[in-house]
């Protein structure tokens, strides 16, 4: 694939999560190796306190890491998410919640990636959440090439 | 509070979590120290390949095990994350996913909790991911109380 | 191999490593998917209060998750951590200090284990760290069958 | 306190770190928000397979990060770690293994800093390990002041 394709696989992939269209997340910037996705908070994905739950936050995180590390793989693999561990510095509170992942250390099977959240207020943004995640490059396995 | 009012609140909170409304997660057992929370699988809370995406099965875990603590803490606390580890063992699929939080140690201001998550098919149960967790009791700030 | 042979590459494989000797830790019950290890505090592993440092918890805690997942592998595997987290719920003092390891979940090429870490004082034992960690069986890599 | 006080306090800290001798484990640049720690691979450290095991990575890697974080801190506190995750990207073999630790955020109670470990050999880095830690601010408490 030449690298305008594996971003496209990665926009036809995010396309395709039910969950990104039932949490209001959108794609944002797509690179080799970073992927940005982004959710405005509403009652729809709060917890308790009126804060966006923990749940989406980890979801956009997530997903941004794990896009981030498909970005970087062969045509036929596919990416899973092993193990991740966040870190929940701030209430996730304001106009926009954005997740930046990127890819640290891509290896053949196991790639490490991280993402950060920010909360954005009229144009500020404050660091709320830090993901640290393994993903699995999967290959051969039926339904899984993206 | 009486241990019935320590569980009236988890389940009084729960049902303010926009968040478990939109996923169609339910409360299951609440009990001193262990809560319980199931979703069914369905498109709306997917990822690329069909599977429960990582964000609802955290989403679950982490409030099971964050109840968990809640149920222990005194009338004036809430309870916030300030951490979670989820490793994902297995693809989040079959009729319903299920998650058993329980308090590992509860301390004054920081407590550790885990969830085991669960896929149930036709009466088996398979572990499909472990968290780990850190609560904190928050006192004193508004807005927060459970 | 037989259980037995599995048990006994556990054992020769603890005295090959040097840390261990240079902390004065030393095996306790190995048994297939559950390995003990067990240091004394003294001086020479100390943070600056004077409480045993996080890095010999971790190390013995990690060994022990290691080993129990090593006890259940097939002959020609070795075993490496890919990662681990620790949570340090109180200072490592006392009379000694166990680390029991134990597999939550056994893979092909992914282990799931856990180790509770407890500080013992007069018969009295207290949980002080939990460690969640996955490893990895590595096969055909020289110099790696234990 | 100044910061060159601060950065003594972490100086005579280590010193005091009775383990980090016993590692061979020496202090590198100290900075407000970034401390170095660095050591020699040899046998007495090592696992079974003759790499630097684990535990010894995530001393230096865990103490990089805690101090960074304490050089942070008002005068009449101390740092704990209370939780920390750490990939283990490559075997530890080289010259030297260095820690870098930096402080992500510092809030009054609880910092969030992560520390990056690198395998030195002819002027070559690599990155071997990636550690995030949850450091807690310790007032009042007996013989806690570093």
């Amino acid at each position: 694939m030449t690298p305008e394709q594996q971003l496209e696989r990665v926009r036809s992939s995010f396309a395709k999560q039910g969950l990104m269209a039932t949490l209001g997340a959108t794609l944002g910037n797509v690179l080799p190796g970073m992927v940005e996705i982004a959710l405005r908070p509403h009652p729809a994905i709060s917890q308790q306190h009126g804060f966006v739950h923990a749940g989406p936050v980890s979801a956009i995180a997530d997903s941004a890491a794990g896009y981030a590390a498909l970005s970087l793989m062969p045509a036929d693999a596919g990416v899973l998410t092993t193990e991740f561990k966040i870190n929940l510095l701030a209430p996730a509170v304001g106009e926009r919640i954005l997740a930046r992942g990127r890819v640290v250390k891509a290896g053949r099977t196991l790639t490490l990636a991280q993402a950060e959240v920010f909360a954005e207020t009229v144009g500020q943004e404050k660091l709320i959440a830090l993901l640290t995640s393994t993903l699995m490059a999967v290959k051969g396995r039926d339904g899984i090439s993206d």
